[in-house]
């Protein structure tokens, strides 16, 4: 019995899908110990944008623990800290025309996800949130209870109450007007609605299926939002960083939403570290009021400081993402055509690819097939019904070649 | 107008305290960027108990980045977790004869909180959970339930429900036997206590004001939860890692806790990383039920690793962290007595000092007239009345003689 | 100033719009103690279907009274129990083969809600309940929180959490097919809706605005709940005991609720007395589990049982109930169409009847206006634009002619 | 089979002790259907203080019935409520220079509850409340959430939260000084006490075992609540109505809580009825705010202001039950020094008197073997260890000593 085996907890679970033990990675590659490499279609669940170890971000953090740069340092100021405000300033608020303030929420996700909705809760002194069918959010108690998959759900062990879910996008393929059922419930005042704090929704929903909204229900959104009085928190935390082509996933709505969350991509290396931005007139904390031992990893700002001078100083990223994500859905396009009778279902945005099979085990078996075939990528979905693609956005065009490729032939293995 | 000031929100806290801009740091040193020097008694408040940028973790981790190991893995297998859990078991488990399986929770010390209460709560079915006095577990909606302090309560917006408090280790001066209302309200079936799942319990309080419960106490809790049924949940995140000189805080108390948390100092560099230590019977999680993004951040294990190696091997560590305290404890005994009439109390166990003063006022003019000489250290308690010493473990004699000679400088200084 | 002004809670609500001091009352009338009559088309919010002092439960009142009957006797068997019990078996349960258990939960329609609510959590072991847009519940915690009214609601002082509002039949004027966004996200596992112990509905939402669900739609609802394993709860306090016809308001529908709650009109005379009828295989609890001080009054079960003998041996009651709410929904037909700019919305089943004005205002006024001509009405619906109708349905049909004139009159005065 | 056993919930509770069919009843005499009488110390739990269809009421109450009076108003003005109002005001309230606004809270004690805990929470903005060990407050969710025993508590079916309990007055036998550790959590910050809205207690724990708080206790705890800022409810609806002497069970203590939940005996006549006495500065509802169907049933107002002008404009009743009361304290005092082996504990106050064995089944034996010679009794305290008095206070001193000497017979067979 190997030490994982022995040691580890049941609660692992991607090691049960790639039962191989890696070692090195570099770029759009991962290798398993005995030297086999895996096209990384998965990427760290979307915190690899940037690539395994990418070489810019690596020189940059080698350098700093070389001379012995301040590696930890709650929230103290740092020169570390300092040049990663400025940057994100520079390159990433200012050309947006972007005001938000930056609360450093923890390491992750889920600490951007809580520090959002404590914040919101504060402010206007309400408890309830709306979220989305689907959702996801994180695993702590606040964020799960905005998370809507019900195995996770069921891991809290206490109800889950405060929020109450509403349609995403699609959710009934236009057979509702969008936002009719929550508007009518905000204005009757006898709906049993709690009146909400705010509403929190994800760009493109990852976890839950890459569903991709429609930009016009994002900014249906907005305005109900501002004609209600409700915050809107947009969790970036996958699908910002590039993910979708532009560095947050909103921005081609033309939607500036109170608070955004990231996380994952954001540190650009793979290290532990989050935002949570939000309009300066929320920032109404007491000093201390939200803080964490990992806010100020400075390593984490490093590289992070490096990927936003790196990629995103021009638009040439985005453009690159927009376009290798054409390229998926138009393979994707093929293999829906060639398969009728298995109704594929192309989903996403930018390089966030979903392909829907009908049920959880046809996609698990095409990511099986995949991965012999030296392809990572995992489902996703309430059911696990969707093959997902989160491929690092620095991939080649001859890597996106090879992936498709693998995926063509993989789908064919199993719905031949 | 720094970008600090710009850009970053209200709620950051040390800074405040410290308004300089930290650049360098090396061992028990840490340098503003004008190259002036502070000896760190505050040491990322636990989290670098092997000093800052610590030399042999240093090449370790260099190494690893160098060769492109894996930096982010979620819970895929790979060499560098190997190492770490095979480590885990030779150098801290095995020896002590503690059976425990590994949970990977996330990232910092709240998710090691989260995910030990909703497992607590999914093995009993019980929601409600006893917490203590001046508890600090972490600011997760969770972990925010579990923690005493009401300002940082207050910042959760929802009545934050489930937890009941009962005293800590000398709440009370003795006034009260141990456990006495605890134990009635579990054996009265009329107490309205809802019947609680778990306890969750520091074996020294560090933001509550270094409040160490005496072994016979944990022990008395330990006998108490086995007798109701209860679990126990030990929270080791500050005062694990050899922080009171053990590797863990309860081990001199002889017992094994059902469930141990485990964070800051235990990725050794300053990298985020937790456990959540469980009994082996307890592993009743679906695979993927509790998950995260920053579960297998390779960087850490490699420096965890390290550190496991370098200074757990043998007994020395735990030697020198407990002759260290005394040497503390005995320069506090001197103050308390030079200052009889401020009514000075010397607390804490190890390496986790504590010097409480008459008011918040008089222990936060101390921390501010050491940093004037030189010197890092938090004031922590109710009303920041301790003044609050966590110094690196490895700090030297020279260093703990001059660290201790500018603490009673500047406790001269405020109340000569 | 009145007594009433100085000593009763700014919390009276009725008195405001019926500012006289009432004295007797017979029949469908009612005096002020000036001698004035009003005709009563409120009947105590549907506590008194068989009018004021009812001649027949009258005498048995005093007659019991007199001889020293038990009043008080809690769960005690009393012999005036056992003659309500074997009625309620002899006329109401075995003709329409019914087969309850009789929960005696409490005074009033809030306690057989809460001992509703209780026994599905416990039956189910699920917290969650889902209830409808505009539903009355009562007024105690747990009954508030399945109650629609947000000002109500906000009177809690807590969250109300536990239920999700899904829409009441019509809600959406046919916009969305029945139960598509309820059923949908029960089926899908990543909605996010607590998987719920119960639904709890009423056949015709008095408080809400006189909302009467189709029978279909009420089919429907019960075979979800079928299909999904959900218990069913019919809230038939105000509209059950004829108030729609037949004794229950989901009789027409053909449908057994798992749990029924009574109360208002069950006691006959306006004494309070409640009921909360479960399928057998639901009678889980232990010996007072549920209890408390006012469940056996027994000049309640007295008149309850009077009125059963007397009104509910044959369908006279149903015919004539149904027969007099045809009249009145042709008087509002003709209502709508007078004034086809106001745009009246007639609605409602048997004698539980409203005409929906544009606005509270309107719906206010002509009740005003009908008082002042001597007529009871109250308003209804989430903004009070409903104009609501509860006649005893014992009134003659001259009383009714009476009060359709005084109706028609009231609403020209207004409208005209 | 009866028709109880074929058609009653299994959760009625005293039939099963007392398994006879009562009938009639007359002061403090119940009679079974065949004509056996039983000598009532039982009184409907406290609702029969007046003892069994009093004859000043039941004459009051059959010439209102007779005359057709409104039966059932909600919250109109009428008649009877006037009468009650000013008798109310004349009778009790100014001879004790009480300021009370008065909410007709719904039909029972839980409903007086329910608006007592809302109404403080909306006043103060807080949600949580401090009950005591062994409180009863009543069934419905918010009441229920404040009880003690955990049978009833676990019938909720969902955590019962926002309560945390404290010590009721002798829980640690003097072992403790009263309030160290309320006041204690409330003065400290670090607590992780949740700031309480308010305080509710019974004067005399009737449910919990008949303990009486010594006044001194009441009158700590009232100082305590005006120095944190904590409302005080005193929920007299057992002990109220000259239970224990005074109208209020607290009038000896010298003090006026903020909020007084009235029910039980204060219709007289056994008929549901409750009151809620606010201070006039906290009358802040909405109109409707709080509201429900069964709060204005002018019979019970018509016996509530008889009983009030017969019993309460002298002292004399209050000078008998304390009299009465010292017989029975005597009888068990000699009963405690008879059986020096059984360890007996004589308690309570006035007429609320219980004689504590040491186990729930001796007092269950002995209530039995009373049975059995003509006398209702029932248990309380967590585990039904108190043979718990509650005579009509109107009982004459034949009554008591031949129910003396019934309790003696019963102690005597039974630890004979």
């Amino acid at each position: 019995m190997s030490i994982f085996e022995e040691l580890e907890s049941e609660v692992r679970s991607y090691s049960r899908g790639w039962p191989v033990v890696f070692d090195r990675a570099q770029g759009s590659r991962i290798y398993s110990e005995d030297g086999k490499p895996y096209l990384d279609f998965f990427a760290g669940a979307g915190a690899l944008n940037y690539g395994h170890n990418n070489p810019h971000l690596k020189k940059a953090l080698i350098d700093y623990l070389q001379r012995d740069g301040v590696t930890h340092a709650l929230d103290m100021f740092t020169v570390a800290k300092r040049d990663f405000l400025e940057t994100l300033q520079e390159k990433i608020l200012a050309p947006r025309e972007l005001e938000y303030k930056v609360v450093f929420p923890g390491p992750g996700g889920a600490n951007a996800v809580e520090a959002a909705l404590k914040l919101a809760r504060k402010v206007t002194g309400k408890e309830s949130v709306i979220n989305f069918t689907n959702a996801f959010h994180g695993m702590t108690l606040g964020a799960l209870s905005v998370t809507g998959n019900s195995m996770k759900r069921g891991g809290a062990g206490v109800p889950l109450v405060h929020a109450t879910p509403m349609p995403y996008d699609k959710y009934f393929d236009g057979a509702m007007p969008d936002f009719m059922y929550f508007e009518k419930l905000l204005e009757d005042s006898g709906s049993g609605l709690n009146e909400p704090a705010a509403v929190i929704v994800e760009g493109v929903q990852g976890e839950g299926g890459i569903n991709a909204a429609r930009l016009e229900w994002l900014r249906g959104l907005d305005d109900l939002c501002k004609r209600h009085d409700i915050l809107l928190i947009l969790d970036d935390v996958q699908m910002g960083c590039g993910r979708t082509g532009p560095f947050f996933s909103f921005e081609d709505a033309g939607i500036s939403p109170d608070i955004v969350c990231l996380s994952k991509s954001i540190g650009g290396y793979g290290l532990p570290m989050a935002l949570t931005l939000i309009k300066p007139e929320l920032d109404v904390w007491e000093p201390g009021e939200h803080n964490g031992t990992f806010r100020g990893i400075s390593p984490a700002f490093v590289t992070a400081t490096e990927a936003l001078r790196v990629y995103w100083s021009d638009d040439e990223l985005e453009k690159s993402t927009k376009a290798k994500g054409e390229r998926i859905a138009s393979t994707f396009k093929d293999l829906v055509e060639s398969y009728p009778e298995a109704n594929l279902v192309a989903k996403g945005r930018g390089l966030a690819r979903g392909l829907e099979f009908g049920s959880g085990e046809l996609a698990g078996a095409v990511c099986k097939a995949a991965f012999e075939r030296g392809l990572l990528m995992e489902t996703s979905g309430p059911d696990g019904e969707v093959m997902k693609l989160l491929p690092p956005l620095t991939l080649t065009d001859d890597e996106l070649s090879e992936g498709l490729s693998i995926i063509s032939e993989s789908v064919a293995a199993v719905l031949k």
